[in-house]
This record gives C-alpha cells, sequence and structure tokens, in this order.
C-alpha cells in the first residue's frame, strides 16, 4: 500500500505517520510523497526531514476546491509518485468528482469529531459549543457527501470539567495523531474495512 | 435529593438505579417512587423488591404523550412522595410543558447515543446503520427540545468487528446502567452540572 499525503498546513498529522512509518509502524504501508496546494506549508518541510518527496501543486484559481485542471494535477503526481492510495492530512479543499474517481474508495480522510456528529469545519468548537462529554476523531473514506464517507475508524475523548476549548483541541488532536496511522497500518494489513451493509450519514 | 422514577417499561434502568442505592452508590440521592403509565410494566413490581412505593398513573387517551391532566396527575404523584427531582428510565412518552415547568431543570433522561448524534427512537440500530466505531448514551435535563437538553455526562462503548446489532445493545445497555446512577450519585453531591455556557442541540 503505497500512499500520497495531501496537506495544506502545519502538518502534524502527516508528521504523526511518517514517524509512525519510521518507526515501523505502518507494516506493509509507505508514504511515497507528500503533495501542498500552499507554497507556505510546513507540511512541505516534512518530506526532506523523512526522505519522502514532496511538491507544491498549483491548484487553481479557487480558495475551497481544485477545478478540474487541478484535480488533475493532484492525481497526475499521486499517480507518478506510485501511489495508489491518498491520505488526507489537513488538506483544506474539498475533493470533487474528478479526483474521486481516479481513487475509488482509495482515499482517506480524517475529521476532528465523532462523524455524523459535528460535519464540516470547527469541529472541535462544535462539539465545545453542544456541551458534549465525549468527542473523539474519525477515519473514514472520502466519498462525495462532505464528511460522510464510510467510517474506518474512531476515537473518543472525554471533555473534562477543568478543559478549555483549547485543551479539547489539544487532546483532540493526539487522538488523531494516534488514530490516523494505526488506521493506515492497518490497512495495509488487511485487518480493517468499513463495517458491513452500513454507510455513514 | 429525593426524586421519583419514571418507566414505561422492562425497568432494566430503574433497577439498576434501585441495586446502586441499596448497595449505598448514590450518595445523599433517594428513590421515594416509582411510578408507570403501564399497567402491565415490569418497572411496577420492582417497588415491592426494593421497599419503594409504586402505582400506576392514568396516562389519559394519547399514545405518544401525556394530555395536560395526565401530566397534572403525574406532577402531583411526584410532589406528594416528596419528590424534586424526576429520573425518567425508558418512559415513552414525551413530556410537555406541564411537566417540565413543574421540576424545572431538575428531571433527567437517559438516551442510548452520544448525544446530539441519533436522537430519536431506535438510536442504537441508527448507530450501527450509520457504521460508526464509536456510540455510547447519554444522561441530560429535560427540556422542550426532544433529547436536545443539556448533558450531564456521556459513555463511549465501542463497535467492534465481532458485534451484532444485538450484541451492540448489551453493551450500551450495559453503560446505561453504569452511567445513569452514577449521574444522579454524583448531581446529588454537587459534584455534576451541565458544562456552562453551552446547550446540547
Amino acid at each position: 500500500m503505497k500512499f500520497a499525503i495531501l496537506g495544506s498546513g502545519r502538518g502534524s498529522n502527516a508528521e504523526a505517520i511518517l514517524r509512525a512509518w519510521r518507526a515501523g509502524g505502518l507494516g506493509p504501508a509507505a508514504p511515497v510523497a507528500l503533495f501542498s496546494d500552499n507554497a507556505d506549508a510546513p507540511i512541505l518541510r516534512l518530506g526532506e526531514s523523512f526522505g519522502v518527496p514532496s511538491a507544491l501543486i498549483d491548484p487553481g484559481p479557487f480558495r475551497t476546491k481544485l477545478d478540474p485542471a487541478a484535480e488533475e494535477r493532484f492525481a497526475t503526481a499521486v499517480r507518478s509518485a506510485g501511489a495508489d492510495w491518498v491520505v488526507l492530512a489537513g488538506f483544506m479543499r474539498v475533493l470533487k468528482r474528478g479526483f474521486l474517481e481516479a481513487f475509488p474508495d482509495r482515499i482517506i480522510n480524517l475529521h476532528p469529531s465523532l462523524l455524523p456528529a459535528f460535519k464540516g469545519l470547527h469541529a472541535i468548537r462544535q462539539a465545545w459549543d453542544a456541551g458534549v462529554r465525549v468527542t473523539g476523531c474519525t477515519v473514514h473514506l472520502v466519498s462525495r457527501e462532505v464528511d460522510g464517507g464510510a467510517i474506518l475508524d474512531q476515537a473518543a475523548v472525554r471533555v473534562e470539567d477543568n478543559d478549555s476549548l483549547e485543551s479539547l483541541e489539544v487532546k483532540v488532536h493526539a487522538a488523531e495523531h494516534a488514530l490516523l496511522p494505526s488506521v493506515i497500518g492497518r490497512l495495509a494489513e488487511g485487518r480493517l474495512r468499513p463495517l458491513e451493509r452500513r454507510t455513514a450519514r
């Protein structure tokens, strides 16, 4: 299972994946490329540290999605790197049909809530505002419905009385950094698939 | 904290509360009455076993709610028993303003999901159908929005590969039987309140 990592920002989840890989924690899975839509993204500098090729890909004219030509540029870059899976690690653009159909059921994403609760942006704040005592994070296959693809795994995080939104964010991100590499490793070993006959809403 | 338990069915959560009480696990909280809208409800037989008065209250003409006169009968029964809190344990009727205003922020309910996910009936099946890997149960204050009151506490339950809907139901109910008495005990001791400045959706 060779995969490319796509990210737009700090790259903390990409770094968690790369660290797990270097420590032998991804089983037969291996990251073969890092791509970003953002020239300033620290995620691009991770490639050098871990010996994985990284590149900026021109995202085209839009801010929150890729136009078809940009989707094709990303898809071509992923294929050229020899990857057949794509891991989204803080990639801040909605992927449309062109990219999804290039890697059907081979694109995974991380969302900082227990989906289907708190879809969309600012999920940790949404959960905080709702006063929940349990939230968490979800790794799921990407489908055309935003945050709606089949769930691969989830991790729960408790909200304690003395938590602030900031401390909750730290805890959810820590759960993400453990869950995402674990899911990649189990997928590669054939030990994880979406629960049968069920689809996330 | 004296409370009445209202239930319509088997009474497994009522029994969990009564067992915790008998074992000294509710702190200063004590159940003072069991009321049901259903003459055949096994929950009514729990009263004798645990030395707590129980009674059938005429629910009036509707199936899924109480009419104002029936709400008044229930409220009068609760007050007459000396209770100032109400615990809903499988009470299958929506409570309306008349009853809610009689015990403002003093009615607690248990819901078999991690609210705000999977409100309404058949919540465990809803979670199962959605393919989640983490679900659970919620104890919340009752507001006029069904399953929408402030969350008091939640417990997470993992869905394992070898779970069936039936085994998941067993696990969620076990979590309920632990969570509800724990919440009652902590409320009575002043150690639990809804997270501030946040409301459940």
